[in-house]
Protein backbone atom coordinates (compact mmCIF):
# COMPACT_ATOMS: atom_id res chain seq x y z
CA UNK A 1 0.00 0.00 0.00
CA UNK A 2 2.75 2.35 0.93
CA UNK A 3 4.87 1.44 -2.10
CA UNK A 4 2.01 1.82 -4.50
CA UNK A 5 1.55 5.21 -3.06
CA UNK A 6 4.94 5.82 -3.50
CA UNK A 7 5.37 4.38 -6.63
CA UNK A 8 1.88 7.07 -7.72
CA UNK A 9 3.51 9.88 -6.10
CA UNK A 10 6.65 9.54 -8.27
CA UNK A 11 4.12 9.13 -11.44
CA UNK A 12 2.53 12.51 -11.05
CA UNK A 13 5.84 13.86 -10.48
CA UNK A 14 7.16 12.57 -13.49
CA UNK A 15 4.21 13.79 -15.53
CA UNK A 16 4.53 17.46 -14.12
CA UNK A 17 8.15 17.48 -14.87
CA UNK A 18 6.83 16.48 -18.47
CA UNK A 19 4.44 19.00 -18.62
CA UNK A 20 6.63 22.07 -17.30
CA UNK A 21 9.23 21.20 -19.75
CA UNK A 22 6.76 21.76 -22.34
CA UNK A 23 6.31 25.12 -20.98
CA UNK A 24 10.13 26.04 -19.95
CA UNK A 25 11.17 24.56 -23.39
CA UNK A 26 8.17 27.03 -24.99
CA UNK A 27 6.65 24.67 -26.96
CA UNK A 28 3.60 25.71 -25.59
CA UNK A 29 3.02 29.72 -25.67
CA UNK A 30 1.55 31.51 -23.17
CA UNK A 31 -1.97 32.46 -23.67
CA UNK A 32 -2.38 29.36 -25.42
CA UNK A 33 -4.32 26.15 -24.98
CA UNK A 34 -2.82 22.89 -23.65
CA UNK A 35 -3.94 19.25 -25.21
CA UNK A 36 -7.19 17.70 -23.38
CA UNK A 37 -6.65 15.44 -20.27
CA UNK A 38 -7.64 12.52 -22.43
CA UNK A 39 -4.85 13.59 -25.52
CA UNK A 40 -2.06 14.22 -22.70
CA UNK A 41 -3.15 11.22 -20.44
CA UNK A 42 -2.70 8.63 -24.00
CA UNK A 43 0.32 10.75 -24.91
CA UNK A 44 2.25 9.97 -21.96
CA UNK A 45 0.76 6.98 -21.44
CA UNK A 46 -0.49 7.44 -17.94
CA UNK A 47 -4.16 7.35 -16.11
CA UNK A 48 -6.35 10.32 -16.76
CA UNK A 49 -6.16 10.74 -13.12
CA UNK A 50 -2.57 11.08 -13.00
CA UNK A 51 -2.64 13.77 -15.55
CA UNK A 52 -5.27 15.83 -13.41
CA UNK A 53 -3.34 15.89 -10.19
CA UNK A 54 -0.09 16.73 -12.62
CA UNK A 55 -2.72 19.97 -14.14
CA UNK A 56 -3.49 20.39 -10.80
CA UNK A 57 -0.05 21.15 -9.49
CA UNK A 58 0.77 23.48 -12.51
CA UNK A 59 -2.48 25.56 -11.71
CA UNK A 60 -1.31 26.06 -8.31
CA UNK A 61 1.86 26.85 -9.21
CA UNK A 62 0.44 29.75 -11.78
CA UNK A 63 1.59 28.27 -14.66
CA UNK A 64 -1.48 27.15 -16.02
CA UNK A 65 -5.19 28.14 -15.33
CA UNK A 66 -8.43 26.08 -15.96
CA UNK A 67 -11.42 27.99 -17.60
CA UNK A 68 -14.67 25.74 -17.21
CA UNK A 69 -15.62 24.51 -20.10
CA UNK A 70 -13.30 25.60 -22.20
CA UNK A 71 -9.82 23.89 -21.14
CA UNK A 72 -6.55 25.24 -19.52
CA UNK A 73 -4.14 27.59 -20.82
CA UNK A 74 -0.93 28.55 -20.22
CA UNK A 75 -0.46 31.51 -17.81
CA UNK A 76 3.49 31.41 -17.42
CA UNK A 77 6.80 29.28 -18.68
CA UNK A 78 8.67 30.48 -15.96
CA UNK A 79 8.41 27.73 -13.02
CA UNK A 80 8.08 29.53 -9.59
CA UNK A 81 9.92 26.60 -7.81
CA UNK A 82 12.95 26.83 -9.33
CA UNK A 83 12.44 30.91 -8.76
CA UNK A 84 11.89 31.12 -5.26
CA UNK A 85 14.69 28.15 -4.79
CA UNK A 86 17.34 30.57 -6.90
CA UNK A 87 16.27 33.02 -4.35
CA UNK A 88 16.64 31.20 -1.24
CA UNK A 89 20.38 30.37 -2.49
CA UNK A 90 21.18 34.07 -2.73
CA UNK A 91 23.13 35.99 -0.67
CA UNK A 92 22.23 38.60 1.39
CA UNK A 93 24.70 41.14 -0.88
CA UNK A 94 22.16 39.66 -3.77
CA UNK A 95 18.94 40.27 -1.87
CA UNK A 96 19.76 44.16 -1.15
CA UNK A 97 20.77 45.00 -4.69
CA UNK A 98 17.10 43.38 -5.57
CA UNK A 99 15.51 45.61 -2.95
CA UNK A 100 17.77 48.59 -4.21
CA UNK A 101 16.51 47.58 -7.71
CA UNK A 102 12.63 47.69 -6.76
CA UNK A 103 12.46 50.42 -3.52
CA UNK A 104 14.21 52.44 -5.48
CA UNK A 105 12.63 53.09 -8.59
CA UNK A 106 9.58 52.51 -6.60
CA UNK A 107 10.61 55.69 -4.53
CA UNK A 108 10.80 57.66 -7.28
CA UNK A 109 7.43 56.78 -9.13
CA UNK A 110 6.02 57.32 -5.59
CA UNK A 111 7.12 60.79 -5.36
CA UNK A 112 4.50 61.66 -8.29
CA UNK A 113 1.75 59.11 -7.22
CA UNK A 114 1.47 58.73 -3.39
CA UNK A 115 -2.09 59.07 -2.27
CA UNK A 116 -2.48 60.47 1.44
CA UNK A 117 -2.82 57.43 3.03
CA UNK A 118 0.63 56.01 1.83
CA UNK A 119 2.14 58.78 3.90
CA UNK A 120 -0.14 58.02 6.42
CA UNK A 121 1.18 54.22 6.48
CA UNK A 122 4.71 55.29 6.29
CA UNK A 123 4.40 57.65 9.57
CA UNK A 124 2.55 55.09 11.28
CA UNK A 125 5.07 52.77 10.87
CA UNK A 126 7.75 54.89 12.08
CA UNK A 127 6.31 55.99 14.91
CA UNK A 128 5.42 52.17 15.75
CA UNK A 129 9.33 51.44 15.50
CA UNK A 130 10.58 54.65 17.10
CA UNK A 131 8.33 53.43 20.39
CA UNK A 132 9.47 50.34 20.27
CA UNK A 133 13.74 51.78 20.22
CA UNK A 134 15.81 52.79 23.09
CA UNK A 135 17.26 56.63 24.00
CA UNK A 136 20.36 55.32 21.18
CA UNK A 137 17.25 54.05 18.88
CA UNK A 138 18.26 50.57 19.36
CA UNK A 139 15.26 47.95 19.43
CA UNK A 140 14.93 45.91 22.94
CA UNK A 141 16.34 42.53 22.12
CA UNK A 142 12.94 41.10 23.12
CA UNK A 143 11.26 43.38 20.78
CA UNK A 144 13.52 42.49 17.61
CA UNK A 145 10.75 40.67 15.87
CA UNK A 146 8.13 43.68 15.72
CA UNK A 147 10.36 46.45 15.23
CA UNK A 148 11.43 43.98 12.11
CA UNK A 149 7.77 43.98 11.30
CA UNK A 150 7.46 47.98 11.15
CA UNK A 151 10.34 48.30 9.59
CA UNK A 152 8.89 45.69 6.74
CA UNK A 153 5.93 48.00 6.82
CA UNK A 154 7.28 50.98 6.22
CA UNK A 155 9.08 49.59 3.06
CA UNK A 156 6.35 48.02 1.81
CA UNK A 157 3.99 51.28 2.29
CA UNK A 158 6.64 53.15 -0.07
CA UNK A 159 6.39 50.32 -2.68
CA UNK A 160 2.78 50.48 -2.46
CA UNK A 161 2.48 54.06 -2.88
CA UNK A 162 4.44 53.57 -6.69
CA UNK A 163 0.49 52.23 -7.56
CA UNK A 164 2.14 49.14 -9.65
CA UNK A 165 0.72 46.05 -9.93
CA UNK A 166 3.84 44.27 -10.79
CA UNK A 167 6.15 46.00 -8.82
CA UNK A 168 4.29 45.46 -5.67
CA UNK A 169 3.71 41.40 -6.60
CA UNK A 170 7.62 41.11 -7.06
CA UNK A 171 8.86 42.72 -3.93
CA UNK A 172 5.92 40.88 -1.67
CA UNK A 173 6.98 37.62 -3.18
CA UNK A 174 10.35 37.76 -1.95
CA UNK A 175 9.85 40.07 1.35
CA UNK A 176 9.14 36.66 3.46
CA UNK A 177 12.90 35.60 3.21
CA UNK A 178 14.10 39.95 3.38
CA UNK A 179 12.12 39.19 7.16
CA UNK A 180 14.52 36.57 7.92
CA UNK A 181 17.50 38.19 6.88
CA UNK A 182 16.56 41.65 8.73
CA UNK A 183 15.62 39.87 12.24
CA UNK A 184 18.70 37.69 11.97
CA UNK A 185 20.75 41.59 11.23
CA UNK A 186 19.13 43.82 13.77
CA UNK A 187 20.76 40.89 16.35
CA UNK A 188 24.21 41.19 14.74
CA UNK A 189 26.31 43.50 15.65
CA UNK A 190 28.29 44.00 12.47
CA UNK A 191 25.38 45.15 10.99
CA UNK A 192 24.52 48.73 10.61
CA UNK A 193 21.26 49.68 13.04
CA UNK A 194 18.59 51.30 11.03
CA UNK A 195 18.68 54.96 11.71
CA UNK A 196 15.36 56.62 11.66
CA UNK A 197 16.35 59.76 10.06
CA UNK A 198 17.03 57.77 6.80
CA UNK A 199 13.69 56.15 6.84
CA UNK A 200 11.95 59.77 7.59
CA UNK A 201 14.16 61.60 4.74
CA UNK A 202 12.73 59.03 2.35
CA UNK A 203 8.99 59.50 3.55
CA UNK A 204 9.50 63.45 3.11
CA UNK A 205 11.62 62.81 -0.41
CA UNK A 206 8.21 61.28 -1.64
CA UNK A 207 5.99 64.11 0.09
CA UNK A 208 7.61 66.98 -1.45
CA UNK A 209 6.95 65.40 -4.61
CA UNK A 210 10.66 65.16 -6.19
CA UNK A 211 11.50 61.86 -7.78
CA UNK A 212 15.23 62.38 -7.91
CA UNK A 213 15.38 62.76 -4.08
CA UNK A 214 13.12 60.05 -3.18
CA UNK A 215 15.74 57.78 -4.56
CA UNK A 216 18.87 59.43 -3.64
CA UNK A 217 17.46 58.71 -0.02
CA UNK A 218 16.47 55.25 -0.85
CA UNK A 219 19.70 54.29 -2.27
CA UNK A 220 21.69 55.97 0.56
CA UNK A 221 18.92 54.12 3.29
CA UNK A 222 20.20 50.53 1.71
CA UNK A 223 23.45 51.43 0.68
CA UNK A 224 24.97 51.25 4.32
CA UNK A 225 23.94 47.65 5.08
CA UNK A 226 25.05 46.45 1.62
CA UNK A 227 28.18 47.94 2.40
CA UNK A 228 28.81 46.42 5.78
CA UNK A 229 27.61 43.01 4.18
CA UNK A 230 30.10 43.83 1.16
CA UNK A 231 33.12 44.42 4.11
CA UNK A 232 31.73 41.47 6.10
CA UNK A 233 32.30 39.23 2.57
CA UNK A 234 35.84 40.68 2.18
CA UNK A 235 37.41 39.65 5.74
CA UNK A 236 36.22 36.28 5.51
CA UNK B 1 -16.88 7.53 -11.50
CA UNK B 2 -16.22 11.21 -12.58
CA UNK B 3 -18.32 12.88 -9.47
CA UNK B 4 -16.03 11.01 -6.97
CA UNK B 5 -13.05 11.81 -9.02
CA UNK B 6 -14.26 15.69 -8.99
CA UNK B 7 -14.56 15.51 -5.13
CA UNK B 8 -11.35 14.28 -4.58
CA UNK B 9 -9.92 17.00 -6.78
CA UNK B 10 -12.16 19.65 -4.24
CA UNK B 11 -11.03 18.02 -1.30
CA UNK B 12 -7.34 18.71 -2.26
CA UNK B 13 -7.84 21.79 -3.54
CA UNK B 14 -9.22 22.71 -0.02
CA UNK B 15 -6.68 21.29 1.54
CA UNK B 16 -3.98 22.60 0.00
CA UNK B 17 -5.87 25.81 0.59
CA UNK B 18 -5.56 25.29 4.49
CA UNK B 19 -2.32 24.74 4.41
CA UNK B 20 -1.14 27.90 2.06
CA UNK B 21 -3.37 29.96 4.88
CA UNK B 22 -0.93 28.42 7.53
CA UNK B 23 2.06 29.59 5.62
CA UNK B 24 0.72 33.31 4.04
CA UNK B 25 -0.69 33.76 7.45
CA UNK B 26 2.47 33.37 9.03
CA UNK B 27 1.83 30.86 11.34
CA UNK B 28 4.80 28.24 9.80
CA UNK B 29 7.51 30.47 9.68
CA UNK B 30 10.13 30.12 6.39
CA UNK B 31 12.43 27.50 7.53
CA UNK B 32 10.52 25.70 10.53
CA UNK B 33 9.33 22.03 10.01
CA UNK B 34 5.15 21.51 9.73
CA UNK B 35 3.42 18.15 10.85
CA UNK B 36 3.82 15.26 9.99
CA UNK B 37 1.10 14.15 7.58
CA UNK B 38 -0.45 11.86 10.10
CA UNK B 39 -0.33 14.93 12.11
CA UNK B 40 -2.47 16.81 9.49
CA UNK B 41 -4.58 13.96 8.47
CA UNK B 42 -5.85 13.96 12.14
CA UNK B 43 -5.74 17.87 12.10
CA UNK B 44 -7.75 18.24 9.31
CA UNK B 45 -9.85 15.00 9.18
CA UNK B 46 -8.96 13.84 6.04
CA UNK B 47 -6.89 10.88 4.43
CA UNK B 48 -3.44 11.36 4.56
CA UNK B 49 -2.71 10.71 0.68
CA UNK B 50 -4.64 13.68 0.22
CA UNK B 51 -2.00 15.56 2.84
CA UNK B 52 0.63 14.04 0.76
CA UNK B 53 -1.07 15.59 -2.92
CA UNK B 54 -1.51 19.31 -1.49
CA UNK B 55 2.03 18.85 0.19
CA UNK B 56 3.25 18.03 -3.42
CA UNK B 57 1.21 21.02 -4.57
CA UNK B 58 2.96 23.40 -2.22
CA UNK B 59 6.45 21.81 -2.72
CA UNK B 60 6.14 22.37 -7.13
CA UNK B 61 5.10 26.11 -5.89
CA UNK B 62 8.48 26.53 -4.15
CA UNK B 63 6.85 27.29 -0.44
CA UNK B 64 7.83 23.72 0.74
CA UNK B 65 10.66 21.70 0.34
CA UNK B 66 11.04 17.59 1.70
CA UNK B 67 13.76 16.44 2.86
CA UNK B 68 14.09 12.55 3.16
CA UNK B 69 13.77 10.99 6.41
CA UNK B 70 13.60 15.01 7.95
CA UNK B 71 9.89 16.26 7.21
CA UNK B 72 8.66 19.21 5.17
CA UNK B 73 9.95 22.35 5.67
CA UNK B 74 8.73 26.20 4.51
CA UNK B 75 10.60 27.56 1.74
CA UNK B 76 8.79 30.54 1.14
CA UNK B 77 5.85 32.21 2.52
CA UNK B 78 4.51 34.07 -0.81
CA UNK B 79 2.18 32.18 -2.95
CA UNK B 80 3.70 32.05 -6.58
CA UNK B 81 0.32 31.80 -8.06
CA UNK B 82 -1.28 34.96 -6.43
CA UNK B 83 1.74 36.87 -7.71
CA UNK B 84 2.72 35.31 -11.30
CA UNK B 85 -1.55 36.36 -11.15
CA UNK B 86 -0.64 39.86 -10.20
CA UNK B 87 1.90 40.45 -12.78
CA UNK B 88 -0.48 39.06 -15.54
CA UNK B 89 -3.01 41.48 -14.15
CA UNK B 90 -0.70 44.20 -14.43
CA UNK B 91 -0.32 46.73 -17.31
CA UNK B 92 1.97 46.80 -19.80
CA UNK B 93 3.05 50.90 -18.15
CA UNK B 94 3.32 48.61 -14.86
CA UNK B 95 5.57 45.58 -16.86
CA UNK B 96 7.63 48.39 -18.52
CA UNK B 97 8.59 49.95 -14.88
CA UNK B 98 9.55 46.52 -13.25
CA UNK B 99 11.92 46.09 -16.38
CA UNK B 100 13.38 49.65 -15.63
CA UNK B 101 13.87 48.51 -12.28
CA UNK B 102 15.57 45.77 -12.33
CA UNK B 103 17.88 46.58 -15.49
CA UNK B 104 18.52 50.01 -14.77
CA UNK B 105 20.39 48.48 -11.91
CA UNK B 106 21.52 45.60 -13.81
CA UNK B 107 23.47 47.87 -16.24
CA UNK B 108 24.88 49.89 -13.30
CA UNK B 109 26.15 46.81 -11.51
CA UNK B 110 27.08 45.22 -14.58
CA UNK B 111 29.70 48.42 -15.48
CA UNK B 112 31.92 46.58 -13.02
CA UNK B 113 30.94 42.81 -12.80
CA UNK B 114 30.65 42.24 -16.38
CA UNK B 115 32.63 39.04 -17.50
CA UNK B 116 34.39 38.79 -21.39
CA UNK B 117 31.61 36.60 -22.53
CA UNK B 118 28.89 38.50 -20.88
CA UNK B 119 29.88 40.97 -23.37
CA UNK B 120 30.24 38.84 -26.06
CA UNK B 121 26.96 37.46 -25.26
CA UNK B 122 24.86 41.11 -26.09
CA UNK B 123 27.11 41.51 -29.18
CA UNK B 124 25.92 38.49 -30.93
CA UNK B 125 22.37 39.38 -29.95
CA UNK B 126 22.73 42.39 -31.41
CA UNK B 127 24.26 41.63 -34.51
CA UNK B 128 21.80 38.61 -34.75
CA UNK B 129 18.89 41.23 -34.71
CA UNK B 130 20.80 43.67 -37.12
CA UNK B 131 20.71 40.65 -39.75
CA UNK B 132 16.89 40.56 -39.55
CA UNK B 133 16.28 44.02 -40.20
CA UNK B 134 15.84 46.18 -43.20
CA UNK B 135 17.43 49.47 -44.33
CA UNK B 136 15.00 51.27 -41.85
CA UNK B 137 16.36 49.21 -39.07
CA UNK B 138 12.57 47.72 -39.30
CA UNK B 139 12.07 43.95 -38.86
CA UNK B 140 10.66 42.15 -41.73
CA UNK B 141 6.70 41.10 -40.33
CA UNK B 142 7.82 37.38 -41.31
CA UNK B 143 10.36 37.66 -38.39
CA UNK B 144 9.11 39.72 -35.34
CA UNK B 145 9.15 36.32 -33.24
CA UNK B 146 13.10 35.61 -33.81
CA UNK B 147 13.67 39.57 -33.96
CA UNK B 148 11.75 39.63 -30.31
CA UNK B 149 13.82 36.71 -29.08
CA UNK B 150 17.30 38.36 -30.11
CA UNK B 151 16.19 41.50 -28.12
CA UNK B 152 15.68 39.57 -25.21
CA UNK B 153 18.96 37.50 -25.11
CA UNK B 154 20.58 41.31 -25.31
CA UNK B 155 18.54 42.35 -22.08
CA UNK B 156 18.70 39.19 -20.48
CA UNK B 157 22.84 39.18 -21.51
CA UNK B 158 22.20 42.86 -19.44
CA UNK B 159 20.96 41.54 -16.45
CA UNK B 160 22.98 38.12 -16.14
CA UNK B 161 26.43 40.49 -16.49
CA UNK B 162 25.51 42.13 -13.00
CA UNK B 163 25.97 38.59 -11.69
CA UNK B 164 23.13 38.47 -9.18
CA UNK B 165 21.06 35.22 -8.67
CA UNK B 166 18.55 37.17 -7.45
CA UNK B 167 17.91 39.84 -9.89
CA UNK B 168 17.99 37.42 -12.85
CA UNK B 169 16.11 35.06 -10.97
CA UNK B 170 13.49 37.90 -10.93
CA UNK B 171 13.98 38.87 -14.51
CA UNK B 172 13.72 35.43 -15.71
CA UNK B 173 10.59 34.85 -13.76
CA UNK B 174 8.39 37.22 -15.88
CA UNK B 175 10.12 37.51 -19.45
CA UNK B 176 8.03 35.19 -20.87
CA UNK B 177 5.25 37.93 -19.89
CA UNK B 178 7.60 40.27 -21.15
CA UNK B 179 8.49 38.20 -24.37
CA UNK B 180 4.30 38.54 -25.15
CA UNK B 181 3.86 41.81 -24.90
CA UNK B 182 7.12 42.42 -27.01
CA UNK B 183 5.98 40.32 -30.13
CA UNK B 184 2.73 43.03 -29.98
CA UNK B 185 4.28 46.34 -29.47
CA UNK B 186 6.96 45.38 -32.63
CA UNK B 187 3.73 44.91 -34.45
CA UNK B 188 2.31 48.06 -33.11
CA UNK B 189 2.45 51.21 -35.59
CA UNK B 190 1.94 53.21 -32.60
CA UNK B 191 4.79 52.25 -30.56
CA UNK B 192 8.61 52.97 -31.19
CA UNK B 193 10.21 50.83 -32.80
CA UNK B 194 13.26 49.42 -31.04
CA UNK B 195 16.70 51.59 -32.15
CA UNK B 196 19.77 49.47 -32.58
CA UNK B 197 21.76 52.78 -31.21
CA UNK B 198 20.62 52.63 -28.14
CA UNK B 199 20.90 49.29 -27.37
CA UNK B 200 24.65 49.71 -28.49
CA UNK B 201 24.95 52.32 -25.85
CA UNK B 202 23.67 50.30 -22.95
CA UNK B 203 26.53 47.76 -24.30
CA UNK B 204 29.64 50.24 -24.62
CA UNK B 205 28.62 51.72 -21.02
CA UNK B 206 28.92 48.48 -19.60
CA UNK B 207 32.12 47.69 -21.30
CA UNK B 208 33.47 51.20 -20.40
CA UNK B 209 32.82 50.06 -17.01
CA UNK B 210 30.89 53.11 -16.23
CA UNK B 211 27.77 52.39 -14.11
CA UNK B 212 26.19 55.77 -14.27
CA UNK B 213 26.42 55.72 -17.91
CA UNK B 214 25.27 52.07 -18.13
CA UNK B 215 21.99 53.22 -15.77
CA UNK B 216 21.49 56.43 -17.85
CA UNK B 217 21.55 54.42 -21.06
CA UNK B 218 18.99 51.74 -20.22
CA UNK B 219 16.89 54.26 -18.81
CA UNK B 220 16.66 56.25 -22.06
CA UNK B 221 16.14 52.87 -23.98
CA UNK B 222 13.41 51.87 -21.53
CA UNK B 223 11.79 55.48 -21.55
CA UNK B 224 10.88 55.25 -25.00
CA UNK B 225 8.35 52.66 -24.88
CA UNK B 226 7.13 53.62 -21.40
CA UNK B 227 6.30 57.04 -23.00
CA UNK B 228 4.79 55.81 -25.93
CA UNK B 229 2.24 53.63 -23.74
CA UNK B 230 1.66 56.60 -21.92
CA UNK B 231 0.46 59.01 -24.23
CA UNK B 232 -2.02 56.22 -25.98
CA UNK B 233 -3.24 55.33 -22.53
CA UNK B 234 -3.83 59.35 -22.23
CA UNK B 235 -6.26 59.38 -25.58
CA UNK B 236 -7.79 56.52 -24.23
Amino acid sequence: MALQAAGRQSLVDTVVDALRSQLTDGEWKVGSRIPTEHALAEQLQVGRNTVREAVRVLVHAGMLRSRQGEGTFVVSTADPGDIMRGIQRAGIRDVLELRIALEAEAARLAATRHRPDDLERMRAALDAQAELADAEGLPDPGSLELYADHDIAFHKAVVEAAHNTALTATYDWFSSSVREALVSALDDQAMPRIVHGDHRAVMEAIAAGDPEAAERATRALLDKPKRAVEALLATR
